[in-house]
This record gives C-alpha cells, structure tokens and sequence, in this order.
C-alpha cells in the first residue's frame, strides 16, 4: 500500500505524530471493516449468517475499542500536542485538539457501562419492536427507565461541559459544541413561526393534488430513474453504490467506497427518489471528505450529525422539491417511463403535490414544516427525562398532549406515538435534535450559497448541481471535522445558527404553493 | 452471542482447551471477516475501493498471523497435547494432532519470508497479466524465477516430511498427508489409460453434436433455471447467496454464510449450468462441514482442496453431464424457457454434447478426460523445477512438446501456452495436483455410493438429491479434517486411492457417447 497520509513538514517519518498517523489509519482500516459488514449485513447477508455476524462485529468492536483507548494513544496524542511546531499549523492543531477531545471522551467512559449499554440495548430493542407491534407502552418501560438511567451514568462519568447541563455531556456525542440552551432557543424561535404558518396553510390555503402520486412505476424503471438522477448529482459511481434496503442508509466506510440504499414500491411513481437524493447527499458529503490524504484523522470526518443531515435534507427538499429542479426532472422522468403514464403530468402538479404540509402521526412520513415539530417534542421529553423531570410512566401521556396541541391530532395507540422511533431503545438520547439542526443548517447554507451562486435556479432547470456541489465542497466537505457545526455555520454563512432562513424558505415556498400571498 | 462451543466433558470453562477453543473460535471470526471482504471484492466492491481493501486484508492478515503464531496458542496446544483425558476422546485427539501441526507450520515460516512471497507475487501478477497479454513468456521468466526460489526456500522452512521429497513440504499446504511420488504412481496409471482412451474416441468414435448449445438464452432465464437446479441440488439459500462475478468461486466464510458465483453468456444456451453446479458442490460441503459446533476447530474444516474438488467435480460432472440428470433437468429447462426455442432438444442431445472430448489448449476449457493430462503436465513440470532439473528458461520449450504428444496440439503462443494460469504467479507451487486429485476422489467416491445407493440413477431421474448429499454429508462433509485425504478415501471407500475408478467411469460413459462398444 503506498502511504498516503499527508503529514506537515514537522512530522519525521519516526516522530510521535508520524506514529499516531499511522495509529488512527490502521483504527480507521479496522472501523471501515465494520462499516462494509454493516452494510453487507443490510443489503445481501444470508439470515442464517446473523449470529455469526454478531460475533465479527464484537471481535472487531473490542480490538477498535482497546486500540482506542490505549496508553499508547493517550502518549502519543500528549506528545505530539506537547510540541510547538505542530500547534503552529492550525490544521494539524485542530487535528490534535480533536484527537485529545475524543480520547479523553473515550477513557472517561467507564467499560463496564459501555457493555451494560450495549447489552441492556440489544435486548431492549428486541422488547421495543414487540411492545411496538402490540401498543404496549408498558412493556417497553422499565427498559427504557434502564436505559435513561444508563444515560444519566455516562453522562456523569463523561461530565458536563462548562455552563451546560447534563443533557449536554449526550449531544456532544453528536453535535459536539452545541447546547441544549442554544437548542431551546432557536427551536422556540422556530416553532414560534412554524404554528402559525402550518396553520395558516391549512385553514386559508387550497391543499395541493396528491392523486398523480399513485399512479404506478415498474421497479426497473424507478431504478433507472432514481440512478440517473443520483449520478447527475454528481455522485461517483465508481466509488460507490445504490442497492436496495429495509431501512435505507449511506455508509461511507472510507476512502473509494461509499454505498447508498433506497427502497422502491410498484404503487408509487416516486416512491424512492427523495430518499434516494437524501442519502445521496449524505454520499455526497462522505465523498467530499478529504480521505484520500488524510482517512483516520478528524480533518477527514464530518463536522456533526446536524451537518450531514444539513447536506442530506438540501438534495432531499431544497432541490428535491423545488420547482427549478422539476423543470429538468419530470420531462427526464417522462423520458424513463416512455408509454403515456405520465405524459399529463405538468411541473406545477408535481412541484405542488411535493410540497403538501400535512401533519401526520408518523416523523418519518412527515413534510417540511411539521416534521420540525415531531423533532421538538422528542427533544423536550427526553432533555425532561434526563433531568428527571419526566417520569417514563408519564411519557405517553405527555406524548400524546403534545400532539394534540402541536398537530392537532389524536394518537390512536403508542404504536403510532411514543413507540414509533427505534431510537430511545437503542439507547440514544440526544440525536433527535440533529434531524432539525440538519434543515435549519441547510436553509442557512442555501441562504449563503444562493449569493455566491445568484443563476442558481436556471442551472437547477438545467440538471446542473456542479455549482451547488463545488460550493458545498468548498465551504462544508473539505473541512472535515477541522470546526465544530457552529464554527463551520458562522464560517460559510457569515452569521451563527438562526431560525430564520428555514422560517423564510419555507414560509417563501409553501405560502404560494397554497395559493396564498 | 451464545457459546456454541462444543466440549469435552474433561474440558472446564477455564481449562486449556476451552481457553484454546475460545481462541480458535476468534481466529475463526477474523478469517470470516477476510472471507467476507473478499467475497465483496469480487461481486459488489467499487472499482476505487480496492487500495482500502487491499489496507483491510493487510490489517487483518497480520492480527490473524500473529494470533495463529503466538506463543500463548502454541502453550495451550502444548498443555491440551500433554492432558490424557483429552487424548482419549478420538475426535478431541485428531482436533488437537492437526492444531500442533499447523501450529508448527505456521511458526516454521520465518516472517520475513511470508512477507517476501506476499510482495513478490504481487507484483509477478501484476506482470504476469501483461506478458500473457503480450505473449511474452521472457518478461514473466525472473518473476517465476524468484518465485521457485522462494518456494524451494519455505519447503525448506518447512521441512521436508519424511521420506519424502522437497515437493511435499508445498503439497502439504493443500493436500495434507498425500506425497508426490503416490500421485506420480496414481497419475501415471491413470495416464497409461486415458491417453489410449481418448485417441480411441476420436479416432473411432462419431462426435456429438453441440451445435444445439449456441442455442441463446436470456440471462434472467439462465439465472432462474440456475437458481432452481442449485436449490434442488439441497443448497441452503437461508444460509447462502449465488450471485455473479468475473471468476466464479465459492465462499465458506463461516456458520450460516456460504455464497456461490457464477457467470452468464446470452449466447450460450448452458453458459453457467456446470460452473453453477460446480460450485456448489463446493458449497454444500461448506454448509455439511460441523460448523455450528466446531468453527474454528480442525475438526469443521475441509479435509484438503482434492477433497474439496472431488465435491465439485462429482455434482458438475457426474451427475451435471449423466444421462439419467438430464432425463430430470431438460423437462425443467423447457418449461424456464418456455417458447420453442428448445423444444426439439432430447436427451439424447444434451447428454452426448455434454461428453465430447477435445483436446483444446486451455486447461479450464477442457472436457472430463483431457483436463487431467492438462494437470499431469503442470504437475511435473513444477515438480521438476522445484528439484532443479528444468531451469525455468527452458519451461515453454518442453510445455509445447508435451502438448503436442499428449494432446496433439501445436501451441501457436504462451498465451494459450505456459502462461494461461494464474497459479504459478501468485506463487503456489503444489495446488495443481488437488484438480486431478478430486476427479479420482469422486470417481471412487461414486463407486462407493452406488453401492449404498442402488437406485440413484432413479433418483437422479427424478431429480432427487438428497439420497447423494446425504451419503456425502456422513462419509464426507460430517468428518471435516478429522482425516487425512487418504484416510478419508479409504474409510468412506474401503481402498485407497487408485487410478481405475475414473479411469472405468470415463469409458463407461464416454464409448458409449461415441458409439463405441
């Protein structure tokens, strides 16, 4: 193999950075073995290979988990942080205070709460997806009073930054540098505006056709279809894949292979296409990435969860459901299916129907505009039950008052409230905000992108996203994890996190959609 | 995970060798994960990723060959070997006399050479393909050169097993226990019979016809027709995979995950059939092997790569090119094809095309008889190089002769000559042999099976198969490297290895094919 990674001038081929290099390379090999299993585990495993599997990845967690946390590393990470030549370049210093962070994280963790997590998890989805199927909330609480308590654990064992709250110790696993205050702020702004908007839209407004949305698509059409638009993109398919999955997924396991999934239905024109320029844009992003020179170190990661949802919801929503890109798409699409199916289809028709705010029950069938709101109640009640604020006894309760008042809308059973995320089982309190943190990032790099791109929408109306993708290149992917989120906002944007630009995009979009002024 | 491990009752949780079966199970789980990558490399692996797989074999193989190679497996053999309870448990016995003995392979090697054999092949590889492009046998000369060098310095590394000669050290690794002057007396005998046999055809015989196979075919009908043969065939689909890749192989990564490949010509109306059957014969010992209780132990590996063929060769051959198999599968094959376009095809055709003989140039492009000639040829001529008694310089010179008295056949260049095989330049010297091998093992095999199972060809007719890979499961798969190949023969055979099963097969079948009597 030839040694591809990129050190400064100070870095002697012996000296203690060239061995840390060469140290987090060989864990990032080791991490992208498991990414490629997890994959394979999703798209082609034989069912019967299932333990085994579970075997592989225990082996290869361990061995990553010990190299992880060694003396070795801590050493070295001192060392090479000890040494003036190398904080003098600022890539390489943030490379280090990166490195020194997550290790400290990583020892902090004691390992017998890590494997209890692990365990109580396993067998907590496994009670979770019966207690889904049954609408039996109080099957599933006494695990998820475990896991919260568990939380509550690593939390403390992880300590709570300056100034914030316990909450906080659990976002940094995801959104590093970002509070839960800061969250309470924007997302109250932000509710502040959506209520009135969604119901505005749906007491004055005229409710879009959704009816050409049933009509049916041949899988290999849809295939074809959702390909040719992922690869005008500007995804490389020789560095990649877009199979079929359950759930779909994008795994950048590392440099040259980064595989996206989707999912198609016969009864449905566009079944997969928003999922599909969804994980797409996470591709995107992942493909971005400087790996090539530097895989293994924090310059070549993403900066936050909220960044990769931030790329993944602007291909999905900002493009996916704009009318400049279905001035290009639908006569493409026409193109695929041939016979007269869709030929009556006009730009308005599609580009309205996509853009229906509806609330639903369900998060992940949700729009645009509510689906903010089905991220701000999983926020409230799980920062409420970390504090301790909430009983889980109390949950669905809350659950359930929320909707109505929020959405207007009964719950029939937990199966469609507070047991529809795989979430919580799976011990993770913290990720909900990202989903949002993704559209309010997208709609604040849009904001900045549109200046520097001023014919953006003609070159939408073209199929022309190499200008979007050079911007989003240079200003988000090419940084890596060198700034945290809020960092890289106020770097790209000239301006920190606000509520604003997703407010005025959607309230810019949807008013007219609905015929109001 | 569940400890599947089975154990002695002398073996306690902490003893020796449930600590040596613990470590045998996680090396078995890291050379499951190679298996895995592998497979992925062939079918689905993005072109750009092969420089990150090529840094995960690396990675692994190195943890694997430290773990094989570590002072703590060599104590616990050690210990294991010295507890006469264990001895006295016949399969515990043979799990620990095959462990100490790859034990002592594995640590005879010295790093340095492994490591010089991995980077020299690679690069002969590399120009191996260039010079059988090009027909240049003179620029592949100093890489093959180096190779039989290094070769001859790992037989001595190894040691050369007693009474035997330098070959055997090499042969070892793939056929553990048989020895070079046996398949010298075995291959001769089989010679002195065949040669005569297959001038007799074609010198008095009447060819059958194979203009029908040129007959085309859809590939998704090749794949169904395909599918349905190997499932019929008792391939666990629950716990196994057939796809396609360039080189068809088969991969037995461990319990529960067994994956077949094949490949199709549309124009070609039995393209993948016998490639298809072939490998899954392969797979079927695969998934007959103790696994679920033993993986990792000798005692669920296979018994040697001829034993392997001879699974292969019996399924593609003896059954895949017999007349009662065809009476079963051409009624199946028209009603996949469904329109004309095979309905005047007998079995009488198919039976015959299936069985002509041909001398051709190229080793895998020869039929059931000339294709052992092809490997008598390798084999002493790398036998003779390894000595010292054919300098690699003169190796085309006398590969054309043998051609042309074996075969009859001018060799109008090294390309469809001595450079046709990868073999030699990925540096293994002494796997030849194991083809030719598993053509006698399965001929003595099916003499032996006919016997317990007096109405096979009715089942065969019948398209039964579970009366076959029932017998192969308890003679065969179920023993796993509890014998030796020759042991293994003799037990499930009551003889040891000879010439005249194959040799009687061939010319029960093919005079008649050729309107001899």
């Amino acid at each position: 193999m030839p040694e591809q990674t990129e050190m400064p001038d100070a870095a002697q081929p012996d000296s203690p950075y060239a061995q840390l290099l060469a140290e987090l390379r060989e864990l990032a090999v080791l991490n992208s073995i498991n990414s490629t299993l997890g994959w394979d585990q999703e798209v082609v495993m034989p069912p019967a290979a299932a333990a085994l599997r579970g075997e592989q990845a225990a082996v290869l967690s361990t061995l990553i988990h010990d190299r992880r946390t060694s003396t070795r590393m801590g050493d070295l990470i001192a060392a090479c942080k000890a040494d003036a030549e190398l904080k003098a370049d600022p890539e390489t210093d943030a490379n280090l205070r990166r490195l020194r962070r997550d290790y400290d994280r990583a020892v902090r963790q004691p390992t017998e709460l890590v494997r209890e997590i692990a365990e109580v998890s396993t067998l907590a989805m496994h009670h979770w997806k019966d207690a889904r199927e049954a609408g039996d909330f109080g099957a599933f609480a006494p695990w998820l009073e475990q896991l919260v308590k568990l939380n509550r654990d690593t939390a403390d064992a992880l300590g709570v930054p300056e100034g914030g709250e316990v909450y906080d110790a659990l976002l940094e696993n995801f959104e590093p540098g970002m509070r839960a205050a800061e969250l309470d702020r924007v997302f109250g702004e932000l509710r502040g505006g959506l209520v009135p908007l969604i119901r505005e839209l749906r007491e004055n407004g005229s409710r879009p056709d959704t009816e050409w949305m049933r009509i049916p698509l041949a899988t290999e059409v849809q295939v074809a279809f959702n390909r040719s638009v992922v690869e005008r993109m500007g995804f490389d398919f020789g560095a990649g894949r877009l199979d079929v999955s359950t759930h779909p997924f994008c795994e950048g396991a590392g440099p040259g292979d980064t595989r996206l999934t989707t999912r198609y239905e016969e009864t449905e024109l566009l079944s997969a296409l928003h999922s599909t320029m969804h994980e797409t844009g996470h591709g995107l992003y992942e493909q971005g990435l400087p790996k090539d020179r530097r895989f293994g170190q924090p310059l070549a990661e993403a900066a936050s969860m909220g960044i990769h949802e931030s790329q993944s919801r602007m291909w999905e929503n900002f493009v996916g459901r704009s009318r400049p890109f279905w001035e290009w798409a639908l006569p493409e699409l026409k193109r695929h299916v041939g016979d007269g199916a869709v030929s009556g289809l006009d730009v308005d028709t599609v580009f309205r129907g996509l853009n229906v705010v509806e609330p639903d029950l369900i998060r992940i069938e949700s729009d645009e505009a509510t689906y903010n709101l089905h991220i701000m109640l999983r926020f409230d009640l799980e920062r409420a039950m970390l504090r301790g604020d909430l009983s889980v006894a109390d949950l669905p309760g809350v659950w359930n008052e929320r909707m109505k008042s929020d959405l207007g809308l009964d719950v029939p059973s937990a199966r469609e409230g507070v047991l529809q995320d795989i979430h919580w089982s799976m011990g993770a309190i913290g990720y909900f905000p990202t989903y949002t943190l993704g559209n309010l990032y997208a709609a604040q790099l849009w904001d900045a992108l549109r200046v520097d791109l001023p014919d953006l929408d003609d070159q939408l109306r073209r199929g022309e996203f190499g200008g979007l993708l050079g911007w989003l290149r240079s200003h988000v992917h090419v940084h890596g994890r060198r700034y945290t989120a809020p960092e890289l906002c106020e770097r790209a944007t000239g301006r920190p996190l606000s509520h604003e630009p997703l407010l005025r995009y959607l309230e810019g979009k949807l008013r007219p959609v609905y015929g109001l002024v």
